[in-house]
């Protein structure tokens, strides 16, 4: 408690040092809001529902348009024309969805139309909880900031008529279809239609509700409405065919695809409006509960205390020595992106919406949503066991849930969707890792069953197209998409099936998907020492150019990635890819023609682990060590354009953190991480004791400043090797990497 | 209480005689259902919120297609493609609105295109309360009924796989939006936004909220929704752009222009199943308040029964002895049109939207609704007076509740909007005929000033565009729409202030209206003895033809009319405009003219009344006989297009009605009748004892069968003239209309 005072009044005082000391005060949010990085600098509390962005997406004005092409965030950087401040959003994703329920204040007449109500913006500033900007146009100040279920926004206006305009109309998401009504002067609350993320399940499409309340009464209100076009006979009659119009004073739901509200104000003097925007999947009546429940008529500033210090408590988790400012700004960043989601979808009296039909149900404890397993299996989780693992626990049973709401356990999550983005089955492998990893308080038994499901099902498995060839043949053919990256996927899914099989004494499945987990090597080219489609009748897909498929091109058999960026992707049976690759120094050869012939993609996952694949070769770890010093160096910068790309819900920002402490879970589901020169000199992690025997792990750099792993000490004893197994970390010990 | 139990003991026991006994069963609600009465053959309560009514306006194969055409009724008896039966409609309206909340059952896989999934039907019956038919396409038996604000719904289903669709989509109103939420397998909530009637103030489009209740859970449920078409550059991601999805199972909000439910059954055996659906103006809580309260588990029969006995009630006010069964028949069908609307409009707590802005108000009496007062004014009202005084000063306190909402008396006011349309300031007129007719249990002095604000406000006053000349030249000018109309209607309502003025000593108004109440004269062309627009610089407007303006044709000076059809209708002054004509001989000559010159229009309001006027001159009283009784013959009969035109709202019932019983409300505002020959050898009018002193109004015609008028006698006194006031009337006595 007396932390967080102190850090409190350091924080708002005003007094920060140079050597500020506090995690929270390294964050900058707006890393990775360029270079399609897709995060966004919206104000938002730890795994918060809402977060209030800045929406600058629409209007021609700007350099990425959200019609113009496929736009996955509310705000990117570069952009000029600022249309409102958006509480729901996603962050590192690669799909657009939410991005819904704007606010925007304006100053003289109303004006419905974003693009002509639209602003350009300067000053902006982003902290953990915190987001704010100047309107230029208006001449009005924005500050945002928010509890885990409510957007609290905080609006400087000048002397004269001022307007709040609740545009429903706009959004990120390609749904429509809204609801609004203005309950009191101080008060609305509505619903939007958002879903279809990727484009898919458009049947799944849901409401996300909520309720505004107002610091003061509006002098005059209203709400907006443009209809469609109609088109028959009778639109001679109608003047007012298709146009916006003004429902000034109205208090009855008004429902549309282009619809909104305005409060309007005549300030005698300037003057200050505090708005709250609680938000829920469930209902109004949740969406207002949550509102009064979490801000309990606290003031803005009150708020944003409390959530700037919840952020501080979650980032102090780790604590790092040395390095320079942009390299804990970096770090801190990073582990700030990986508490955005997975987050919370459930509401503050715990009930949430059942899987796709909607129902609602009720938990005692945390249902988590935005499960981008795809992206997130390979590390992130990993993290949340090390250093989060009640968080992990709930991930895992919310997992558990979604398996007891659908039949099936997630792919990739959305709010209480399924959307079935990208290929796998990559759910077995999170809960393999985190019940190997020592956290067991979840029903491993049902987990089992559930991940044994979707291998085994041969029919209607929503998970795992194309599996009766992979059983039959061990691999999926041309006639599947993404044949080869999704056999990999299957195998790599197989191998945590194997490993939770051996540790619940299943003899006879560990044997079964063990074998299963190999099938991949049917797939092996001799020729090229590449993986290569195979066709339904088992010959090789010609004419097969291994190039072919990077940067996002449809390629055959391989998904977001072509032959190099998948090869290795393997990394449960790297010994056996050695020997399909003729040994060791044939693998490291090829490993290192990757890199060499600039096929290695920093920006997306199946190539992600590469650099540390090295240290499977004993004498080339070096090339660890150095590739990722560089790509650290190379592609996580303190500048919005500070990541290789899409964040992809904190993956890209999970495998900075593991690669900037020196360790990384190279095996998913195996609990073991791999080794590498840390960026700082001490790392401190805080142990959760209600996991873990240790109190803390310390990764402690010593000797040559840049040199090379000389040896590994873990506590007084030598280590040696470059892996270390997660159980010997949490004990408490301290892991020193010696450079010379 | 004896009466109708005996009633229903009659009427459900099928042992009904060819001369039966009861008013309830003399109405054919086909009557008006073409021809364009615009009447609909749903079931209703008496002055029901809710009606269940075929709608067969939607798809080609229908004569009459509603977006195709101004169409302003849910069903046309000549149409023959039915997609559903709509829940709350309007009867014998100008303008499309309402229809909406379409229930209907088919049977096989699920179809949401109602132009797919119509179907043809046969078998059409149709009582007060009570309709039905049979759907060939699907072998279904469906029977409507419904309580005050509940319709319900009957369907006999045969074995197999049936269904029961609620679409959202389809409607006659041009408005769109709606939200849909399956509760539970037995019961469904939502809205759907109706509004802009007359293609007038879409700003002020609302809401219609519902619950719907099934008898037997479904099988299997869900919604669809076919959204708008995307057009932007992700449309190519969207497979599903612009399709309809059907969203199994789904259990929150959808919201859209074309959205739906359905329930699905699969029956063993022919299966019946009740549909009861609630409706509010206010919520989805008030919604299902009125169908739990009125409905308390019922069942369709004993609904019906309920309802039934309720028309039988209300129509036996009046009883009629003598005349054909078709007398009969046409007599008590006009006596229900008037009894539909105006109708109410608050819920079964009391809960009513205010006008306009829609907050929230309550009553304690009934808040009613649909005030056609440019047709009404003329009869209707006064048979509301004169049969149900109670009813009567409902409405007249609506009024005022109105006028304290919106700060304006009602002209066309619609469930809580006032939609401005025709022209005129007739609420006046209302409320001065009811004060002067002995109902004055309302705040007549708020009356008073209501209609004299309208009256003198020369800014912002949306009853009366064009004051200013009004009052400064006398009449409206050729710059204002319907010019000529528009001055005789303010002149009318202006007589009403003065006679109120006059009964409320304020004798400084009373001088001033009645001298404003002839300002009309100013219009009238001495060579043409027609009333013709003047210019703005006084000048006749030219060039004139006073022939112009006849079937809704567009004219200068007149609306819905031409010269002739405008010439009389200044009844409050018929002596002045004989003056104006030459005399009396010169005015029936003209009179005369006007039927002559086939251009009476008995189907529209301005000339309603004439017939009645040669019983201003001595001696042409003949003339009103035979017209009457000719008009009545030609243009009202038991069949379909049994209308001269569009009822509306019971205007033209009205007129029926009081030709029937052979009194006629000549000059409204003034409680005066005129006499013509009953169609009925004896007319009971039971008088309702809280008004007037009288226990019976009887109306006896004596002596030759096709005479004329011989004699009138008021009790045992001969009645010397054909005019007699409304006092007179209803103490009790006896008026014998002696004929030779």
């Amino acid at each position: 408690m007396y932390k967080v005072v102190s850090f409190l009044i350091i924080f708002f005082c005003g007094v920060t040092h140079v050597s500020s000391q506090e995690p929270v005060e390294y964050v900058n949010p707006f890393i990775g809001t360029s270079n399609f990085g897709a995060t966004n600098p919206g104000a938002i509390a730890p795994r918060g529902m809402v977060s209030v962005s800045p929406f600058n997406v629409a209007g021609k004005q700007n350099v990425l348009e959200k019609d113009s092409r496929w736009l996955s965030n509310p705000y990117v950087n570069e952009n000029t024309f600022l249309t409102g401040f958006s509480h729901v959003n996603l962050s590192g994703v690669g799909c657009p969805d939410l991005g819904v329920i704007l606010l925007m204040p304006t100053t003289g007449a109303i004006e419905t139309n974003h693009l002509k109500y639209g602003s350009a913006y300067s000053n902006e500033k982003a902290k953990p909880g915190y987001y704010s900007t100047f309107l230029t146009k208006y001449d009005v100040q924005v500050e945002t900031t928010a509890t885990t279920r409510t957007g609290v926004s905080r609006y400087s206006f000048p002397k004269g008529a001022s307007n709040i305009l609740l545009n429903l109309g706009l959004g990120l998401t390609n749904e429509a279809g809204a609801s609004i009504k203005i309950v009191s002067p101080t008060e609305i609350e509505g619903m939007r239609t958002v879903g279809s993320f990727c484009y898919y399940k458009p049947e799944e499409a849901y409401p996300v509700y909520f309720v505004a309340k107002f610091s003061k009464p509006a002098d005059a209100y209203g709400v907006w409405k443009k209809p469609a076009k109609y088109n028959g006979e009778e639109a001679q009659w109608m003047p007012y065919n298709g146009k916006a119009r003004l429902m000034e004073g109205y208090r009855k739901e008004v429902i549309g695809d282009s619809i909104g509200s305005y409060f309007t104000y005549n300030f005698d003097k300037p003057t200050q409006i505090e708005v709250k925007v609680g938000v829920s999947y469930v209902s109004i009546e949740n969406a207002r509960e949550n509102l009064e429940k979490e801000t309990q008529n606290a003031s803005f500033d009150d708020i944003f205390s409390k959530t700037a210090s919840s952020w501080n408590e979650n980032l102090s988790k780790i604590k790092v020595e040395g390095g320079s400012n942009d390299d804990k700004t970096i770090f801190y960043t990073a582990l700030y992106h990986t508490l955005i989601h997975p987050n919370i979808l459930n509401d503050y009296n715990g009930e949430y919406p059942k899987m796709a039909t909607r129902e609602t149900l009720k938990t005692a404890g945390t249902r988590f949503t935005v499960f981008s397993f795809w992206d997130t299996y390979r590390n992130l989780h990993a993290l949340m066991s090390l250093v989060y693992p009640k968080q992990q626990s709930d991930m895992v049973k919310s997992m558990l849930d979604i398996y007891d709401e659908s039949g099936w356990l997630p792919k990739w999550e959305l709010n209480a969707t399924e959307t079935t983005t990208m290929v796998g089955d990559p759910a077995g492998i999170i809960l393999t890792d985190t019940y190997l990893k020592g956290i067991q308080d979840f029903d491993v038994e049902k987990a089992y069953q559930a991940m044994a499901k979707s291998a085994d099902a041969l029919e209607n498995n929503p998970l795992r197209p194309g599996i009766k060839n992979y059983i039959e043949k061990g691999y999926l053919t041309t006639e599947q998409e993404g044949s080869v990256s999704t056999t990999q996927e299957y195998n790599a899914t197989d191998f945590s099936i194997a490993l939770l099989a051996k540790a619940l004494n299943k003899k006879e499945d560990y044997k079964r998907f063990s074998k299963r987990s190999i099938s991949y090597r049917a797939l092996f080219d001799k020729n090229l020492k590449l993986l290569r489609p195979r066709n339904e009748d088992g010959t090789f897909y010609e004419p097969f150019n291994p190039l072919a498929g990077a940067n996002f091109e449809k390629n055959i058999g391989f998904i977001e990635g072509n032959a190099w960026q998948y090869a290795f992707m393997v990394s449960h049976d790297i010994k056996g890819l050695m020997k399909l690759m003729g040994g060791s120094k044939a693998f490291s050869n090829q490993l290192q023609k990757v890199f060499d012939a600039n096929q290695f993609d920093m920006a997306n996952e199946p190539d992600i682990a590469y650099p540390y694949l090295f240290n499977y070769v004993k004498g080339e770890e070096w090339r660890t060590q150095k590739l990722v010093a560089e790509l650290v160096k190379q592609y996580f910068q303190n500048k919005p354009a500070g990541l290789p790309g899409n964040d992809d819900t904190g993956t890209m920002s999970a495998w900075l953190i593991y690669s900037m402490m020196g360790i990384y879970p190279i095996s998913p589901g195996e609990p073991v991480y791999t080794i590498t020169t840390p960026v700082f000199d001490k790392v401190t992690i805080a142990l959760d004791p209600n996991y873990y025997k240790g109190k803390e792990l310390i990764i402690e750099k010593t000797g040559a400043k840049d040199g090379v792993i000389k040896d590994v000490y873990l506590g007084d004893a030598l280590h040696k090797s470059y892996f270390i197994q997660h159980s010997d970390l949490v004990k408490g010990s301290t892991l020193k990497i010696n450079l010379n």
